[in-house]
């Protein structure tokens, strides 16, 4: 039998999740997957914590080289987080031929190439499927099982947190900073929120996802961005009002005029299969040239789900001896030669504030006509004495014109305000 | 760089597909994965078809012997179907150390220890992600993505024909002979639609996938089965008001009581996520103790999704050289100490047409009481003159119980016939 030593740097909530995994199903993978896997070492500075899952003194290592200098440790599993520590540790392991297995986002999203250089040196694997979507097999999914196909297109809930505060919003009618609130208080959010609710994660997940799935090194910096702190329940309640749910979506297309790649507030139709995913659960929506459509759905964190993932990729180290790194050039900066889409198309919803006269609405559109965005649906609304609501619906345009047009309405003595401005993905 | 021959015993729809993205793709394989695949030679009686896909002569065999002794071919890989030639082929393959890909569900749910034992002789990997659910991954998630689980629950819808049929007759009250008339015209049901209408095919598929999830074989004789051509339109309708969608479920438990393994048409609540996966589409549902709830949403079927799977285990196959055969103890019968759940338990609807009488329903009810089926929801409609409907949704309880609820209720001299059971599942 296949026998693999594990060490487990960080025992956080996922760390601790990964430890009973492993130790507790030791013998269920002895018998279901061949392997004998043991938890040879742990490096966790707090040491009660360690003791409060079991571990003994002697495997509670007291440095990193202590770690790696132990000879029956095959693989070591990252789950501290962040690019401090973290990034000094994974390259230590792999410098000393380690496989790595880590759940760390940021550090892939933002260190891949260097990482994968130092892996690829000493013939180490360097694992990563936890460092997406938590429990559910995208990259695995993405390597493994959607070989035979270009994918066209990636679309996710890829963040909890968000998805969590937007499903509140949408089915209680609260306010960001309530939903906010009270993820905070489930603890689906953390106290700083900004890397979940500023797209931060988001962006990181997305870029490690649509490298592997057009086989191009797609940086952070190609990402465009934007959170969810902006957005008001109106629009959340106008939008359900007319066939639409409102999620952050981190969205990749590879298309004739390059890559596209970029998370923000979309609007899906409620028959899309990602407007039923709800509260903290997670889902990736790929087409592929081959397959179509497909979608994987699951839980996107957790000590459990994380710990899946993890171990998962510690299976597939142990019994697949030979680890294949990625096909594509994967540089710091991309390749030069990979074309980003600056201004892309898209669907948009536009709420705008407006005087209740004869002729606003008529004048309203000739600006979007005059800028070539084409409506496909207005809805106006008086809310007061003297002010309406018109929500507008585009046709498929690019960005640069829509923002042409908001620019100009802004400057309408009807307009009050621009309001509100979601892009719509079908 | 790596390379591989591959042979394809047969060109129907799923060979054409099939032979359609290893060449097209070559080079783009080469690129992303870094193998070189040859499609080396075909293997197919129609020589028409084969030169319109525009295979020469030489790469025409004309017998299994001339495949096999050729040096070049090392994945071959079987599209035939049935039980018949595919299986002498698969055989023949695998005596002389070839590895085998396969989309044969019948194949592998009557004769996989067969086909397994000839496999390690030769130390030859033997694939079959293509067999279940086309070009969804689900057998490379359970092999590769769930190994830190215990599965404790797989739902699936996993028939494409089955699923078009009643999404047609909730959406447009078509009754079961309509839709199947439609499923034939547009070739999602064959023109002798057993083995999907019978669930035979989700039978052959869930005996596969739940030996996947439980690692213990479970044979096809061990799968309860039930298919959709008693299925009434009213039934549906009725269920749709009371919040239920149906579904044709393949549903395997591993529980403290024993394995429990059943394909047979299931009310699913709306909210669930299977509800919404309509038409030709599949998707199976797990749930891992780990990982909690995870889906996979895709197509089931056709000449490139299933193309795609059988080409994702041909790069896998030719990537990663050693096979991992099931760790169950994979006989023809199974295994002798896995206990099955024969008297499972279930939510039942329940249609009966009765007297339009006082005191009828107190009588249904009391029937009911004394077999201890405790009632959840009843819902009574008058149709006509003198008749009415009644329709009961049970609480959670044995099979055994309800058949008997049901035996007595046929002799009351009130009731005119049970006309719908239906299992329900939360």
């Amino acid at each position: 039998m296949k026998k693999a030593g594990v060490a487990i740097l960080g025992l956080g909530v996922v760390g601790g999740g990964t430890y009973q995994i492993l130790t507790e199903k030791k013998e269920y993978f002895k018998k279901t997957q061949g392997v004998d896997l043991t938890v040879e070492c742990v490096l966790e500075k707090n040491i009660e914590r360690a003791k409060q899952l079991g571990i003994d003194d002697a495997r509670i290592a007291k440095s990193i080289e202590e770690v790696v200098a132990n000879p029956n440790v095959d693989i070591v599993v990252e789950v501290i987080g962040g690019t401090g520590v973290a990034k000094t540790f994974v390259t230590t392991a792999l410098k000393s031929g380690k496989t790595v297995v880590t759940s760390n986002k940021e550090l892939f999203a933002k260190h891949w190439p260097e990482l994968e250089a130092e892996a690829k040196k000493m013939n180490a694997g360097l694992f990563f499927e936890a460092s997406c979507v938590g429990g559910v097999p995208i990259i695995r999914t993405l390597q493994e099982g959607m070989q035979a196909n270009k994918i066209l297109s990636i679309k996710g809930i890829i963040n909890g947190t968000t998805n969590y505060i937007l499903t509140k919003m949408a089915n209680e009618g609260s306010s960001y900073e309530e939903a906010l609130k009270e993820a905070q208080r489930l603890g689906y959010a953390e106290f700083n929120p900004t890397a979940d609710v500023e797209g931060f994660d988001a962006t990181y997940k997305l870029s490690i996802l649509s490298s592997l799935a057009f086989n191009k090194k797609i940086c952070i910096e190609n990402v465009y961005r934007e959170g969810i702190t902006g957005i008001n329940k109106e629009d959340i309640a106008y939008g359900k009002e007319m066939g639409y749910t409102l999620k952050l979506l981190g969205i990749g297309k590879d298309t004739e005029n390059g890559v596209e790649v970029r998370v923000h507030p979309t609007f899906v139709k409620n028959d899309d299969p990602l407007a039923s995913v709800n509260d903290s659960f997670n889902a990736v929506h790929l087409v592929g040239d081959a397959v179509g459509e497909i979608m994987l759905y699951g839980r996107g964190a957790g000590a459990l789900p994380t710990g899946s993932a993890i171990v998962s990729d510690v299976i597939f180290a142990a019994k697949h001896d030979r680890f294949f790194y990625a096909c594509f050039e994967n540089n710091e900066k991309g390749n030069k030669e990979t074309k980003f889409v600056g201004d892309f198309t898209s669907k948009y919803y536009i709420r705008l504030s407006v005087k209740d006269t004869a002729g606003v609405l008529s004048k309203i559109s000739g600006v979007f006509a005059k800028n070539n965005v084409s409506i496909l649906e207005v809805k106006q609304v008086a809310v007061e004495e003297g002010k309406a609501q018109i929500i507008i619906v585009t046709h498929m345009c690019n960005e640069s014109l829509v923002k042409k047009t908001l620019d100009k309405l802004e400057s309408l003595p009807e307009v009050f305000a621009v309001q509100g401005t979601i892009r719509m993905e079908d």
